[in-house]
């Protein structure tokens, strides 16, 4: 595979109360955010939300399995949580090459999450060794 | 709660192959390199390895569950991915809190997780706003 | 056990949104039919639909569980999908003794799948070698 | 997308116990052969087994998500189990366009899944309704 600055790859799922409940058990983030309705009536977001990790997770999914796809290493990732993620949202992780560091072999990619209604989630930057 | 620099928490768990394929199935990770053993056997790794996010969720679970806890905000996350996690390793996720912005209402906490031998296998900080 | 040509037995399971995204997550069938509420909107059945070979599981319990039951093995299935199954759908898999082969020590059976309001979303025949 | 006589797709994934007792749990195919080990030591296969489904599962898996991929439709699909899947093996399913019905808008696939070792355990046809 070759590999230019400005491609792009996504991945979209809708998050379901399974999601962040098994999430919840894999982690043991049992935030009362994630898993408690009653509490999360009482927080500014309303309603219960998904880990911030879990659409991170889908970010993860596009890069190692689409681009750069199986083979890469992932070495770093910048994260900021923008926008509250609600169960039953759906969601869009897409990657971009912005950089490609040929002498070391390495890609840099900007990575976001946005929600059904194109607001951005989750921001931030990626770096992973290339397939040799 | 009071908090203070320096202070710090911790989760730990033993990775099972079960929360790998779980954690695969709820991102649509299935990286080979994730789920397919005969495929790991020629990687640099030799076996399957768990999620970079599947460790990050576990520095989620301190900072959501123990410190600063239910309440706060996370803002943004930065990781550097330095060691593999294998299947059957025991991880332990430490949040520590570096810095303490009281006009802002936020705090700054180096967040690193290790394995059984103590070797650290993913590093960062992380951002969030504390409960009011 | 003694078999009988028009024997039958069944399973009736609700299919949940948990059912389907675990499924998705053994199998890596993320099709975007399955776990994609806004791209389904836009398909033939309006919203995400069960994996056929869900349905088809059903078949299998019924075959492995009741009839013919422990000890038989699973030789061969044929498989038409006739109607989508929706999450929060409760469907029936009906396995019915076609055709005794005392030679071979088989049956054929025909394996059907209905729906709440009885509508037939899989039809199909199995052969099974049956316990010694 | 343009299809071919002949063109191919593959999902591979080694099967792990998570993956057969989930499957049992929502399939409700309990049969011991999968999930008693006491049992299955007096079968003919020595040891659990993965469900027939669950292989048949990857064959969803590489329909659906590659080849003829999201937008098409499953119609039909025949199986042969021919051998056993063990706990622990990595099987490869795969997808291979047998027919284009142009006038119908349909496929038909060869579908195959075999373990690490290349022995077939499920042959099969499938037919598709391509995407529009």
């Amino acid at each position: 595979m070759t590999y230019q600055v400005g491609q792009s790859a996504s991945v979209t799922k809708t998050i379901t109360e399974t999601d962040v409940y098994l999430f919840a058990g894999i982690t043991g983030d049992l935030n009362p955010a994630h898993v408690n309705e009653t509490y999360a009536a009482g927080t500014r977001f309303k309603h219960r939300i998904a880990h911030g990790m879990l659409s991170a997770g889908l970010i993860s999914a596009v890069l190692g399995t689409q681009l750069p796809g199986p083979g890469s290493i992932y070495m770093s990732q910048s994260l900021k949580f923008l926008a509250p993620v609600y169960l039953g949202d759906t969601i869009t992780a897409t990657a971009t090459i912005k950089e490609l560091i040929p002498e070391k072999n390495r890609a840099v990619l900007t990575t976001e999450v946005v929600n059904q209604e194109g607001k951005v989630v989750t921001a931030g930057e990626a770096m992973l060794l290339l397939p040799a």
